[in-house]
């Protein structure tokens, strides 16, 4: 595939959302093309499954829960991420496969191997160039949502014990494509350190830059 | 579980709806609780997955259907099926997972291995304890639908050798619980052989009967 896939991940209140802005603006102003996709959502489908997770009237069971995620994000990677891609653009995705890992096995505690296997089963085997985490300890998030109205309640007890898995597995990621951000500093800083790990992998794609080879294949899998 | 999950199976055409209302009938009068529930569907959350995998505006891929149906199929173990076999009752589903080797696996032609695995996950290992498969010939099945008003084209090409594949996976499927029916014979005699299959599984249920010993634990699995 000739573009770029950069992941945003992070818990709740880390600043996911403006570090994507942030570095759509700047991946713009180089003069790439941009696809920017939220998980889960960014299709008509994987909207609907979005609304389906979140209506608290639908009660969705963990493993539900799990299956419309893998749906969404089938449903994304086909139709979305591996066209842009494939058109050679740069696509910037606001969560992907690690939050599954934070959520539905970290969070939620359901088993460790089925779901990734099922998750390999979605995406295709299709993996980020880069992956962002930004960091932050649980208590640091809650209280952020709570200060910016996004949560209204004091969250104690098995809640917050859930935050708290969620919170030590994103702090846990490894791998090649991953780099850890301190979500506890500045935007401005986060945002510096987040462009020296993008520009690495976007540096060919820039038009008039002289640039490295491009890593073509490490996104693996078939379509 | 002190209940008996009874599945029915087979194409399009075949008459799982019709033996599904007779069995169940049959059941009743025989003095047991019936659950009558459909795949995919029988929950809020299922229903809304189905609506999703029938939109033709939402163009599922075969992946996305796949993880739609097995959200449904979780809600519907969860919420549904368990429950009511912990209470002791009979449950009759049109359709389960042996559907999902027949459409998604041979149909679809997705990987079999992590299909079943994602499967054995949405189900928590729960198995029935009866399945009945009603066998017919790929080109009988469709004919019916198309006297019937359910199918409104001459089905060819690729969608007719997907109807084979299809209806060829429910004729080789194998396994303890399985029990073949040829659906080209009469409902009468289709439904005579079904209820000899069920009457050995749910006899010891069956209020003042001397019964069998249940065989409880068949349906493994945890909930």
């Amino acid at each position: 595939m000739p573009g770029a896939f950069l992941v945003v991940e992070g818990p709740d209140g880390a600043g996911k959302t403006t570090l994507v802005k942030r570095l759509a603006a700047r991946l713009r102003e180089a003069g790439l093309t941009v696809t920017e996709v939220r998980e889960p959502g960014g299709t008509p489908l994987a909207e609907m499954a979005r609304r389906a997770v979140l209506d608290p009237s639908l009660g969705a069971s963990p493993l539900a829960e799990l299956f419309l995620m893998l749906a969404a994000r089938a449903d994304l990677v086909t139709k979305v991420i591996r066209p842009a891609l494939a058109a050679g653009q740069v696509v910037l995705s606001d969560r992907f496969e690690l939050s599954t890992e934070a959520y539905q096995i970290a969070g939620r505690e359901l088993p460790r191997k089925p779901v990734l296997a099922a998750n390999r089963l979605a995406t295709g085997g299709l993996r980020p160039d880069v992956t962002l985490v930004l960091d932050l300890p649980a208590d640091v998030g809650l209280e952020r949502l709570a200060v910016s109205g996004r949560a209204h309640d004091r969250i104690e007890g098995a809640e917050r014990r859930l935050h708290d898995r969620v919170a030590r597995a994103f702090a846990a990621a490894e791998g090649p494509s991953v780099v850890h951000l301190d979500a506890t500093r500045s935007v401005e800083a986060v945002e510096q350190q987040a462009w020296d790990a993008v520009r690495r992998v976007v540096k060919e794609l820039i038009p008039g830059e002289p640039g490295l080879k491009h890593p073509s294949g490490t996104h693996g899998g078939t379509a």
